[in-house]
């Protein structure tokens, strides 16, 4: 049955599709009609596969993350533990190519909803599972990961990393892709750093 | 004139209640229809204040901002420079309270369409301002705030503080308030802390 066969294909059509539209013109602003011009399929053809904009944005967030964290694996593969590798991944998350920034708006506006839909908040969390894997991947070496912090280094990594990422993209001020990773950088090694009392102790094993 | 003399009561009556359905619903499920409902106005009384989505969106997230501030600048009033100071203002922004949960949730979803309207581009602008002046007064004494860091230390404390509420609020972690604050303060304890009067070591790799 060729059509269940191109069932994929389409969904990954049709969520490329409203991840440029909603990078364009935010998810209010975007409409299933949109979405479906911008894919060109018919929207009784999109409704058949997402009867609604929440399943269309879960979907467009699984899509957009799967799509950047495979770049960003591709980025540190091979790389040594250290500072360089931690540097990679950050290069490649804060790239400005248009699938970066793609995946950066679909994220903020997936934010805003997932306040209120708990099956986003979901979705959300399974992918942030993944980049916390890869992120912790990158902090390897550089920060204690086992330690008894309450909030993981990981956490505050992504937050500072998102937050400085949000005010790039939604003020006028200048904010470059390689100061908020060196910015991100300096709060690790500045976490990495032994008390000063005690001496300096190895973090790698 | 009485009908002009009620129109800023009437302009902040319609942002609170539309702070509220924002909140609630988020930006996307918020209707004119239904914030002229929770304001207890007729949408032609509403859509004489506000003309369109936008122009009421840009309002009450400069009414729940100022809101807030009031809040803030009062929750460090008289205490004097240092770690209490800021940690009292953070206490204050990271409320659990209907108002400052009102607060983070218009801003995320002003975060998501800031991306596309200039107009409220600059409404964000000018709050953060505002915020950022209130943050370095928090900052005071914490860290060299003339230093010639490339991202001021305000920028970096508010996108760590908004990364870690964002994680907060759109995931199921378990992220209390006095840990954000905790983890905040700590960031800024560990920049604040040069080795006195000597010129500043490169971060050892």
């Amino acid at each position: 049955m060729p059509k269940l066969g191109m069932a994929p294909i389409r969904r990954e059509q049709i969520c490329r599709a409203a991840a440029a539209v909603i990078a364009r013109e935010g998810l209010p602003g975007t409409t299933m009609r949109m979405v479906a011009g911008e894919a060109g399929v018919s929207t009784g053809m999109l409704n058949h596969y997402f009867s609604n904009r929440e399943a269309l944005l879960t979907q467009t967030l699984v899509y957009v993350t799967e799509r950047s964290q495979e770049r960003y694996r591709a980025a540190i593969e091979g790389l040594p533990p250290g500072r360089g590798r931690l540097e990679a991944l950050l290069d490649s998350v804060l790239g400005d190519d248009r699938e970066a920034v793609e995946t950066w708006h679909v994220w903020i506006n997936a934010y805003g909803e997932a306040v209120r839909l708990p099956a986003l908040r979901s979705t959300i969390e399974e992918r942030l599972d993944e980049w916390f894997e890869l992120l912790e991947t990158a902090l390897e070496g550089l920060v204690p990961l086992d330690g008894d912090r309450r909030i993981p280094w990981t956490w505050s990594v992504d937050a500072l990393l998102s937050g400085l990422a949000i005010q790039a993209m939604t003020s006028a001020a200048e904010l470059r892709g390689e100061w908020i990773r060196d910015e991100v950088v300096s709060m690790v090694m500045a976490g990495a750093a032994p008390p000063a009392a005690s001496p300096p102790e190895p973090i790698v094993d």
